[in-house]
């Protein structure tokens, strides 16, 4: 019963026993619980044929917060929201995640519970944690496998270590798939089948299908940075293989093509700013960045026939050079059918797809079917 | 309820209850119902400390029988199974079905009724209907969407068209995604990422993903026939690319390889005979079209990360060589923390993939809590 109300709409009692099937009993005490948790709330009164209106009842997004973490190998992003996703408080800051759990999460917990007292709740108000991180995640431990650029973290209890500062369940995910999660629940909730592309220095992507976030055996899915492509063949990858499409159309690889050019670019920061600055050379690299990620992206439209594409990360923040790249080898390759109503766009969360993706994953936890049944009973 | 019963275990209305939190008198009334129907059926009595012993109630997959149709270029194989997918009659043919609808349709409307009767049931025990089609479906219609090799089948509402005679209703779905189905539920029930490929003529995929099957925005997930591949840049495909996997690895590009190096073949059930005679060179064309298979494999296993590829269809009968080249291809190109768990292997239901499918799909249809609930109100 608490699953329709998550929509935000006011019903009374009656129509609830309506739509549920359940005796108008049971719903009086279902909603009498979720009233004194304070997850529902009185909404006024229904219009009324005569006599006196019915009450009706909605989901109250504010009795609780959740605290929403985005961290990279540099940077963090933390905010606190309420459980419809809205950010109260929000902070970032230059960290690195090379430092280890101990050192990064001590730092999460202190300035995540500084961000709760800065919303003006108090940290009881706290129902969940949500965690992006950059590497492999078991998603129902939450602990990292092998992260390649986390030294220190492999297999440690990240859940175990901020429930115990925070007393809240913690969910913890690689920051791609968080991502997407972000993207697709604040700017795409009605598409069933999408795949989120990020391009940074790696490049990952989250996919949604029938519109839920989909990991794979072992967490796993989305790891498209590694993919072989026909230009870079002879080039070596960071992962040991050579040829992946990382090692040609990740920031930092763009950014040496452009170095042995004579420009001055180290990262895909670099890069992104000479793009900016109407550099001809670093746009042309960009498209063709775009071409080389377009022929894995063709091969995704093939085998899982999204509507729509998303790319975000920070070589995005390039512009339309990179999309025009991946747009003309995708519509080239792919088969008419995958295509006709294919969209491939750039993020609209941008900066913000982690913290949204990483509080509505706290968020899910919390309002689950059997999250809830445990309230009510 | 009824969703718990279809393990086939027999339970009392008290365990119902203690389940399913339902009132004992709900449970009753739903039993009662659901015996009228013939799904569920007293299965004895249980077990008892004393006084006696409740009776306990369980699944009845022989109330009912659905009709399963698998078609393809050449061949029709029809099965008619009880609400198991026990086949209790089956029958192959030879068909073309260029034949188009009305033909085709036709015959699987006669050779279908004639099929239920020879498992010994009346046409009013058919519960449903189920069939793959050779070329892309909208699945929630059922209706073929420009299907290259089904000259006169586009659009056309086979549903209407058999749902007409039979009185049931008709689910329809591309003749890949019905195997993966099939050969999911018989072989590999437990495993919830599996990805299914079929090397015939023509080369697709069909997706489990999260235990479900994954059909994309348009019915075309699994299409990876025509994505790219190195060894094959300048090789034409019958879809007006180049390039694509199909034009190398598919049963009729090998024997096409074969025969310009002078062997007599021309289609996949030659190459298999000639490898199963020990043709080395039609051995090494077999294993070098899995090494091609297996570049795009690999993609598909970096993106999807699935526990188990099962490799079907005609090609697949030549047996190891085949497997050898995926492997060799996909342990060398795929990420170790996507490989570590990842068998690949052959089909165990072979050509009985389709019709298993094929039944699942129908069966799933009229056991669905919607169809279920329908019945007992």
């Amino acid at each position: 019963m608490f699953q329709l109300l998550r929509d935000g709409e006011p019903r009374t009692r009656a129509e609830l026993a309506t739509v549920t099937g359940q005796a108008r009993s049971t719903i009086a005490a279902r909603i009498d619980q979720l009233m004194s948790s304070g997850l529902v709330a009185p909404a006024g009164d229904a219009g009324s044929t005569g006599g006196r209106p019915p009450v009706t009842f909605a989901f109250n997004p504010g009795s609780r917060v959740v605290l929403a973490v985005d961290l990279g190998a540099t940077h963090a992003h933390l905010a606190v929201t309420d459980l419809a996703s809205q950010v109260l408080a929000e902070r970032s800051a230059t960290i690195s995640i090379a430092d280890g759990p101990d050192a990064v999460l001590g730092w999460v917990a202190d300035a995540g519970a500084e961000l709760v007292a800065e919303a003006g709740r108090p940290l009881t108000d706290l129902a969940s944690v949500g965690m992006g991180l950059p590497g492999p995640v078991e998603h129902s431990t939450g602990r990292p496998i092998n992260p390649p650029i986390m030294p220190g973290w492999d297999d440690v209890d990240v859940p175990g270590i901020l429930s115990a500062r925070f007393d809240a369940p913690v969910l913890v995910d690689n920051d791609v798939n968080v991502m997407a999660l972000g993207e697709h629940r604040a700017a795409w909730p009605d598409v069933a089948d999408l795949l989120f592309v990020k391009v940074a220095t790696g490049i990952g992507a989250g996919l949604i299908s029938d519109g839920a976030l989909r990991r794979g055996a072992q967490g796993a899915a989305g790891d498209i940075g590694h993919i072989a492509v026909h230009s870079a063949a002879d080039v070596p990858c960071r992962c040991g293989n050579t040829g992946c499409v990382e090692a040609v159309a990740g920031g930092r690889a763009i950014a040496r093509a452009l170095a042995e050019s004579g420009l001055d670019a180290t990262d895909g920061t670099d890069v992104v700013a000479l793009v900016r600055s109407g550099d001809v050379v670093a746009s042309q690299a960009v498209r063709q960045a775009g071409r080389d990620l377009g022929t894995v992206l063709a091969a995704t439209v093939s085998l899982l026939n999204p509507s729509v594409i998303v790319v975000g990360g920070q070589v995005a923040e390039a512009g339309d050079h990179l999309l025009a790249g991946i747009r003309e080898v995708v519509y080239q390759r792919s088969l008419p059918l995958a295509t006709q109503h294919l969209r491939i766009v750039t993020s609209q969360t941008g900066r913000r797809a982690g913290v949204l993706g990483a509080s509505a994953m706290a968020i899910d936890h919390v309002l689950s079917a059997e999250a809830i049944d445990a309230v009510v009973g």
